[in-house]
């Protein structure tokens, strides 16, 4: 098995496929299932075989041939990838509907994203437990971000008060804001925000339906 | 103002940046602003002014020189392009965590989706209001999708039981599927499946975080 490290020239699609790699190599794992075919792990993700080939081979795994590849070795090489075997503590931002709900996912953790503390500036809100999770106000956030180290936070303000708790965030040190809002943050170099946009999900279903009735 | 349609040729990044024009717009609108120029709705969106001018001339309206857009024609005019001047209803299935979040996310309905009822197989859910919305046992689905004429359905139901309620809903006429699980749907040609995968938007922060701090 050959170890080839590619993290800077992974591809966007790629990147975001490995996780649904990484959901049915852990469903064959808690199976028993010990190897796994290029071609089984390309129609569950309903991909060509090389797609799913040289997206595993950034990695650094190479499955072999007629054998294909040790499932445990597979999950361990993309969690290493994504950086999913260590946990990657984060706040939240913004307890109501969505937030709450994300702070429930059960997902996550498998993910390695652990949500340890939210914050709000609802009084009715703060100082509650939110599916098991303590709500502080919002203006504890930057010494606990500090005191605790925290790099990355879920945001899930509404649209309004997104750049200002963005601020807020980036002058606390978080260089990484997953961004559930409806708006366009404008946050300084080095901070990465991923946008998780809904709408355009929705978008991208109504128009497909749409065509199909034309 | 030249009239084009070109549904069939729109490229899926137009497609999903359009409801973040909209979002633009929209504020616009009910900041009392009636032209808006493409460079401004460019900046707004971070992309290029030729991607915009681009983007928009998809839905019909091109903007005039040294003048700009029509703030409501072009509100018109994307609305229209994705169908969301007509409101859509839609079912829920599986009143968890993520589903209940869902059905009080008041965005969808500015995007033309509403949802009219919700399912699910837990005894304690259903017979219950969430939000405002009436849960139903799943076995209600087939009858109540064919005598509303509903198409569309927003999936949040565990990965466990994700490809036998896909099924049911297919069996039960709907044409279009927002699939929130982690399952890789195996669905009929004509039915559409429109995958929102929290999974991957988080994937690419990680990897990204992770690069930078290399």
């Amino acid at each position: 098995m050959e170890k080839r490290r590619g993290d800077r020239v992974a591809k966007l699609p790629t990147i975001r496929r490995l996780p649904r790699y990484l959901t049915v190599l852990r469903r064959l794992m808690s199976l028993g299932r010990e190897v796994v075919s290029s071609s089984y792990l390309a129609d569950e993700l309903r991909v060509e075989r090389i797609v799913a080939k040289k997206d595993l081979e950034i990695t650094g795994i190479t499955g072999r041939t007629g054998v294909g590849y040790v499932v445990a070795d597979l999950i361990d090489a993309i969690e290493d990838f994504l950086g999913w075997n260590n946990t990657t503590e984060a706040f939240l931002v913004g307890v109501g509907n969505l937030g709450s709900a994300l702070l429930g996912y059960e997902g996550f953790k498998s993910y390695g994203l652990d949500m340890i503390a939210a914050f709000d500036t609802d009084p009715s809100r703060i100082g509650r437990m939110v599916q098991g999770i303590n709500v502080f106000s919002l203006d504890k956030l930057p010494d606990l971000a500090e005191r605790m180290h925290i790099q990355m936070a879920v945001l899930t303000v509404p649209a309004e008060s997104a750049q200002q708790v963005a601020d807020l965030l980036v002058n606390s040190g978080i260089r990484g804001i997953w961004n559930f809002t409806t708006i366009n943050l404008r946050v300084p170099e080095g901070v990465l925000v991923q946008r998780e946009d809904l709408a355009a999900g929705l978008a991208e279903l109504s128009v497909k339906m749409r065509r199909d009735h034309e």
